[in-house]
């Protein structure tokens, strides 16, 4: 997909731009590229290997939070599907989505919108104590699924795997209430995300694997029917094992990003958005340029580098067909609300001048995805996101 | 403003809510609130203070970003003002402002939506090298106002201040252009930021200011009328010597944040917005509790704390009329994208139910409030944010 970064250096300054007839000319403020041929990649492996273990494919949609990347998913065959809110499961289904999970701890505060949503579809909440039922039970007319969230080590959300005593009340507590029906156990294994490794990251996949049988069992000798969801990129890419598990709900792999490539999910070339970024200043003096792409485009989600600072980024350049591999030694190494200080090599920064566009892959896909609030596809269309409708008032905000 | 956090232990659960007619009970997600006392406050003194040293107040709106809270300005007699991008410069003078700096660099590309701007009102754009005078002087027809932008040491951008030659070149090319007109010099003392205290961001901004004025006195030789602009909160909430200055353009102290009362620029009482966030889940057996209100929601700026990891905000209870003072011990201490892990002292966790509200004090508030894209003012009503707007496209997003 990508050719090594010498091939082209695309972009140039705006009057060059205007000369080559570069489809990027007309960007003007930092925008978030997508590259189609890449995510839909993405999406057949994990698709594949979902098949190939014979788990149901429940990805989850909280990276792109995109419609038209939903249709993608919808190509290669998936009709279940993750999100992190109650306005994001509207989201879709309003889009004809109608088996959906919300990974999130269920707030009773959103008891009208949950059972508005369920009175159309097969929506599921998360469960973690006796008291929650009870809040939501009462509230609720229509039926919606609960999914035991287990704790099986991540140590966020979740009743841990040896509290024994509690997953059985609250097991317990679903079975007795009126419109929750007990539909299995979730966990959320994000300790995956900081294994050094795909190897480590299999180890801890499948410890967290191994705890959520564990609690099945206990579980299964009062309740019938109950099914095992897991789900992380990193677990689910290094993982070959899922034995006893019915369902997986990866999100990230849908675009990769900076961190997934360090530790081995993914590699550079599988991360499907870049942020196009005009440059603004020139530097040479301390090896650096500034570009319009900071905290606000980006976040300031940062990655820590082996004997170096934290970094915000990794720069590439921006080509007609997507952007090239990164650039050897370069980094986004500080952000402001606006700006983004680069460091290039000497060689590279010969070449700019104010005016040209790098291409930023992101650090964390999710959170840059969620400040670009839309994507700019290779071809020129563009692909919506959640984030991007009007949002005018905190009422409107509050109907997320 | 705020009363000690035992005075009142407001919300309580949904049921509980709904029976002590809390005004925050309508709210089921996230919220940004925003105390309009504190901020027409925090406005007040800084507006007598640049009345007290003869020098004009350009506020920086980048933190708010509301059309709302400039009205608030416009009461406190501001009429110039400063922003950080020209989508912000265009969102405001649609809104009746007429004296508006972009203290960005400027991005050729953005060359026409600038004369557009620029043939209707004064509009100032940063200029530091010659190339760039030459880029957008081909593209202009309206005349408008260049401030060259100094690097004092903050090492962003600009033309550091010891570079005669680049100075004196630059002051010439943009003296020499057809649309251009030299208007001033200006910097941005960031390294004020990193001040340990007001002492030694008084220290920094006095050299920035000495600085400045050593440029001033170099290029006033061949160019007359340089005004000196300067700005940033720590150092204008610090000095006392605003001599040779003839604008200050702080932002943040608008609403301060975490991250400036740590540095003494402010008192925790001055902050003037916390994100309202559902408790979902109770981990007492780790003295956390986890809310609904992540990095999406808060950004994932993060502040160092003196033996402890960093947090990302401070946490107090909400109340009809605001919030309490922060919890002492109290803070955020994870974030995942919509999950917050607060640590609370034993003593606040058993008052605690999920279905409660939070109230988190930012780190970083123009983060905050560009992830919130609009407020809740205490009495109910709504302030608009600009990055609220329909932004559905990368189209749109071009013309921000």
């Amino acid at each position: 997909m990508r050719c090594a970064p010498h091939c082209v250096l695309a972009s140039g300054n705006i009057e060059k731009n205007r000369a080559s007839e570069m489809p990027l000319d007309d960007i003007t403020t930092p925008t978030l590229l997508l590259d189609e041929a890449v995510c839909r990649r993405n999406i057949a492996r994990m698709q594949q290997k979902a098949a190939r273990h014979a788990v149901l494919f429940r990805p989850h949609f909280k990276t792109h939070q995109s419609r038209r990347v939903a249709t993608w998913f919808r190509d290669a065959g998936v009709t279940a599907i993750t999100v992190s809110s109650v306005g994001m499961a509207r989201y879709f289904a309003d889009d004809g989505w109608h088996d959906i999970t919300i990974a999130f701890p269920v707030n009773p505060r959103e008891a009208e919108q949950i059972d508005d949503l369920a009175r159309r579809m097969s929506l599921g909440v998360l469960i973690e104590s006796p008291d929650v039922v009870g809040q939501l039970d009462r509230r609720l007319g229509a039926a919606v699924d609960a999914w035991l969230k287990i704790d099986t080590g991540y140590g966020r959300t979740g009743i841990r795997d040896e509290n024994h005593a509690l997953l059985r009340e609250t097991a317990q507590a679903v079975a007795a209430s009126t419109h929750l029906r007990l539909r299995g156990l979730l966990t959320h294994g994000g300790n995956t995300y900081s294994a050094a490794n795909n190897a480590e990251a299999n180890a801890r996949f499948d410890t967290s694997r191994r705890r959520m049988l564990a609690v099945a069992d206990l579980l299964r000798a009062d309740h019938t029917g109950l099914r095992v969801s897991v789900g992380d990129t990193p677990g689910c890419t290094a993982a070959e094992d899922f034995t006893g598990i019915d369902e997986i709900r990866p999100g990230n792999f849908v675009f990769f990003d900076v961190m997934q490539s360090r530790r081995g999910s993914c590699l550079a070339d599988d991360i499907a958005i870049a942020l196009a970024c005009p440059v603004v200043a020139l530097h040479p003096e301390r090896q650096e340029v500034v570009v319009h792409g900071g905290a606000v485009h980006l976040s300031c989600e940062r990655i820590a580098t082996p004997g170096a600072d934290s970094i915000f980024g990794l720069v590439a350049m921006p080509r007609a067909d997507g952007w090239t591999a990164p650039i050897p030694g370069a980094a986004v190494v500080r952000l402001s609300q606006e700006h983004g200080i680069v460091h290039l090599p000497a060689s590279r920064l010969a070449d700019l001048r104010v005016g040209d566009l790098l291409a930023i892959l992101p650090v964390h896909s999710c959170l840059t995805a969620e400040c670009a609030r839309g994507y700019r596809c290779l071809d020129g269309t563009t692909a919506d996101h959640f984030a991007g409708r009007p949002h005018h008032t905190w009422r409107a905000s509050s109907q997320r």
